[in-house]
């Protein structure tokens, strides 16, 4: 299958690529969002994606909304529950317990629910309505990446977030100076002082002078779509009084689009059943729901039982495993099929202190890598030789490594942890060195003569690294520039 | 199976949107063609579509053709008969008659045709010769989406039409005013007066000054594809004289595109065989049509025998019924396989007096919907809230409707009767209210928080609307704008 | 299956189209390359494609890159070896020889390498290593299109060559003049003698003074991407000594990216085994190697057993033959299956002396002609029916027919052969005369009203070329401009 991601450029010269900090923050009541917003020209750009942190406080709600291109989440702390709205699917979760007053039982009937936590990537389609709510006791962190060049996204190459309630015109949304943000994971959620005075109301503050290439943003800063509906029609297709429809339109809501939910039991399927074995326990269901009547017929075979989250952390399931070195473990539409319908995949990766990733590259995919923990030293190489990066990349920053571009990794003193999105579900890497390099494959004669070296030195190139993908690290210390 | 549409554009900024009358009208010497050509930055070019509506007079040819992108047509009203030439497929329809001098019989052999009659659909892919004749006795009035933007298109997102016969140069073409063409149905086929005196000769006019953009369409005022060819190599290659390769290449044709057609006797099988049925009566057909020997191999197994048309409008074909509100039907790749070579699909609304088609949004696809009789008052909301269009949509006027934009239609005094061509050939619609909308999806907690609500209001939400997707009109008048 | 080709265009006006010569020269140590660079808005940059004409002289080595776009070669002359690196891929080759010194055997083992020769056709998927080298005794002259806007290359729509071995930069690297280079066939690795001076040292002319426009063929100038790498960590990764480090990146060697490799041994299996017959004696390798174990599941059951050559000149595998006329060839994805990752094909195409290659149109695909031998006249015609070409094509020039637009050609005195790549693994042409053309299935009566003509005359356009695609010249002698 050939993957049928839209290239937004004609042409995009990658001259320099930076370890970004999120460049724009927005408070919530309960909880933070903290965005990657691609600038003109930059790599972000380049690849057609964006990406936001959400900082989801206990008791905090995501409010509903739909995307106007995939998303894939990763969960870097806390657990929660999630419900995606598949049209067409039918309510198979039917819950009740005790009514508040004690009087009599309390019914509701709803959509599939799921459970998650840390270390499980969420897949979120497009156009399907999301919410989240954090039922733990500590903050969910989650970093999503959003694939606004995704073929779903038809309209243009600019990521919408319609939203069903709330009022995000109201939220407090200021746009943090690039690289002045060097704030730490523990205050991730604080926003820059600068900015903070307003409080939550609403400030009718000029949209960003940036001339019209932030839009696609801005629009993120409205109401939610029901206020564009006429009252009484309103009225008239939900059938209910004129309080409720005021309330849907959600116009003196000003709590951003986390908020708090005090009171909020929904219930999902024993713990214990599920979990983080979820994706290797049950393939058949994931078979059944994609494959089902031989040829798929259309929208709610293919998704109404679908998994949409399958963990990545599980060291068990790791892909490469190098006890000296790390490990790395990945998620494509073979393990996690409706990855296939988002053209996405995922990689966990972790290396111990000093260790090195092999230098490689992405052959059909961007990737996008997020650092949940310590960090690397990366050196990133265009095709004409020259490093783009060269630098440390820490926790909480965000790189793009585009296709083809030749990567190596080397942990720092505490190790890295990271999480990489990729542009195809199936994303394949190319080692430039190790056990599975391009060196092996090669006949020693191409060696010798490329490189105007011996043939000893060639039979070095080729098997004096008898590890793979993880490398443990050398008696000598690396040179750090 | 992942949609491969490709978006024109990397931003496309939606702040208004308007019901469009033709803005473009051509004169044929048996009929008339109105075109909805996108102008710079509206909703047409953003959706990367365009269309056309003709009217063919009876005994009108429509002369031979194929476009560079694949067309889907709806008959508006009129019957005929449609010839699609598949390169490689057989000529399989036999014909002999007495000839006219009635000395003998006359035999013919040709590619199949087939029958259409109002309310059927017509797939058109890209590429391939089409013809059309109205052997009925009334005028034949067609819509026809054209997807510019379709990956079938390789050269850039312009409309090209490829005239096998006639001399598009010489028709009169001049562009309507936008907005001032308030030209009821009944003179659809007059063309505005300023304009109409030079009458049907070729006019030296400058072509139209907007610079670059109109391009697509100028050129279709070219002349047919034999004209560029050198005189003798054509009478070399089909062995005919230079009288016949004159006529070929129709310099001095000045019939427009539809041509007058008196003696014209095609033979096609008994009407009784197949009209309206056509469509659900030959499954097998359709079915071994495209998937012939387990993996299809190549044009001529997909198309040869492949179904071109379907009926669209049949009401006990209907896909939701409501008897106080109105139907829909909807044909998809799954009814109609050839739309899984077009990627588009279509789908035909009729709403009573006062009735609601609910709100929705189209998911994965845009809608570009067209009015067959009647009005209706819509309302379109993007993902900031804001309502981009809030008026009425009357017969013979069009309107986009991007994807993921919230929308809700409330028929006139009149009802209602739309065609709507979608972007995807598996077009999927998500409700907003009503037996189907999210709100029934969503556990009730999320309704209390999110819209900060009692129990009861989300219950209200949940469950005061049992109709699902159209509406009946309800005792209190909605407020009109 | 639809074609996922990426339009790089939203307007692509192709008023006039030109036979070129190839627009830029670099020469290495062992051959010459030819480049034909889009320029702004030419027809290459329209259709989205570029190419290269390498000369490879004997025991020259072509060092081994990956590219970010598929390539398709054909071999115009001579023969030699190919290796492609496959991530994951075994090495299934194993060698043994005595040893150069005497001393005992050498061993090496590396991937599948394969012979080809004049007439083949080589798939070279984007982002895997390739690497050829001329083990024969006369020059290989090859010619690649590359395609820039297949979905395969993400990032932009530029061609980028990642090179692995050598130093690019310190080539000599100049612009020919378009047009200027009238070089005949024999002296074709000859550079023009301006610009020649400078001998094959690094100079540091400014780069071309173009704007960003050429910057894909820039980058090509760089070093191989190992020089962007920390000489330490290149240690590191490969565990060898500096020495080697230092020759891995290459930077004092100035060979250009064709080397001389004198003493280069591979076996490649018997050449009797396979050779020109390979395509048609193992089909079920080629079905094994695509469809292994049901489901595709991954890269390497893709193309780890794939056929990545096929011989596209023998004649008795011709698809179109007239004794008088000439043949036509074609590989597409059903008989060269890892044509459906390239989503390209290719055909091959030899007319006789005034023969004629009747009017068609390339249904779904760019088509780029490359003459191997001989000359045509063409004529293009586009849409609005002017001819945007009316020229002979000689050896050694390339042309650009895009999809859709009408092509007549004639063979010179001399005849003509030709090489096409279309920008579809499934092409489809649609004959405009002779036995398989539109005229055939078309009934009488429309060519009655289209063209005004008798019945007789329609007759005579129907069935007076009795021939197919393949036309013999006629006694009368065609009328040259």
């Amino acid at each position: 299958k050939q993957q049928t991601r839209l290239s937004g450029r004609s042409e995009c010269q990658i001259d320099r690529i930076t370890a970004r900090e999120p460049n724009r923050v927005v408070e919530s009541e309960a909880g933070v969002s903290e965005f990657w917003i691609p600038e003109e020209n930059d790599e972000l750009e380049c690849a057609g994606v964006e990406a936001v942190r959400h900082t989801i406080n206990p008791k905090g709600l995501l409010l509903p909304y739909y995307p106007s291109a995939p998303e894939l989440a990763y969960i870097v702390r806390g657990e929660g529950i999630q419900g995606t709205v598949l049209p067409g699917c039918p309510e198979t979760f039917e819950t009740s317990f005790p009514s508040e007053g004690g009087k009599g039982e309390f019914f509701d009937k709803h959509q599939k629910v799921y459970r998650y936590k840390e270390g499980d990537i969420l897949a979120l389609p497009a156009g399907v309505v999301h919410w989240t709510y954090n039922d733990g006791d500590r903050p969910i962190v989650t970093i999503v990446l959003r694939d606004t060049s995704n073929v779903a996204n038809q309209l243009d190459r600019t990521f919408r977030k319609f939203f069903l309630a709330g009022n995000s015109q109201s939220q407090q949304g200021q746009q943090g100076g690039r690289g002045q943000q060097q704030r730490g994971q523990e205050t991730r959620w604080e926003v820059p002082s600068e900015g903070r005075t307003q409080g939550g109301k609403r400030r009718d503050e000029p949209r960003r002078a940036e001339g019209g290439r932030r839009r696609g943003q801005q629009e993120q800063e409205g109401s939610n779509i029901f206020s564009g509906f006429d009252d009484q029609i309103l009225q008239d297709v939900f059938n209910v009084d004129y309080e409720t429809v005021r309330q849907l339109k959600g116009q003196n809501d000003n709590r951003g689009f986390i908020v708090q939910a005090d009171n909020f039991r929904v219930i999902t399927p024993e713990k214990q059943e599920q979990g983080r074995e979820r994706q290797r326990s049950s393939p058949s269901r994931g078979q059944s729901g994609r494959r089902g009547g031989g040829v798929p017929n259309g929208f709610d075979e293919t998704l109404c039982s679908a998994q949409l989250s399958a963990n990545l952390a599980n060291p068990t399931h790791a892909d490469v495993y190098n006890p000296r070195g790390g490990r790395l473990s990945s998620l494509n539409s073979h393990k996690f099929p409706v990855l296939d319908l988002l053209q996405l995949s995922a990689e966990r990766g972790i290396l111990y202190k000093n260790a090195i990733h092999a230098p490689y590259y992405n052959l059909n995919a961007h990737s996008v890598i997020y650092v949940t923990s310590g960090s690397s030293r990366l050196q990133i190489v265009k095709n004409d030789g020259s490093a783009v990066f060269d630098d440390w990349v820490r926790e909480g920053q965000l790189i793009v490594v585009p296709q083809n571009f030749a990567v190596v990794k080397k942990a720092g003193e505490e190790g890295c942890e990271w999480v990489a999105f990729k542009t195809n579900d199936n994303a394949i890497t190319s080692q430039l060195a190790g056990r599975f390099s391009f060196v092996r494959a090669l006949p020693e004669e191409v060696l010798v003569n490329s490189y105007e070296i011996s043939r000893e030195q060639a039979k070095s190139l080729k098997y004096n690294r008898q590890e793979g993908v993880v490398l443990s690290p050398r008696s000598t210390s690396p040179r750090e520039t």
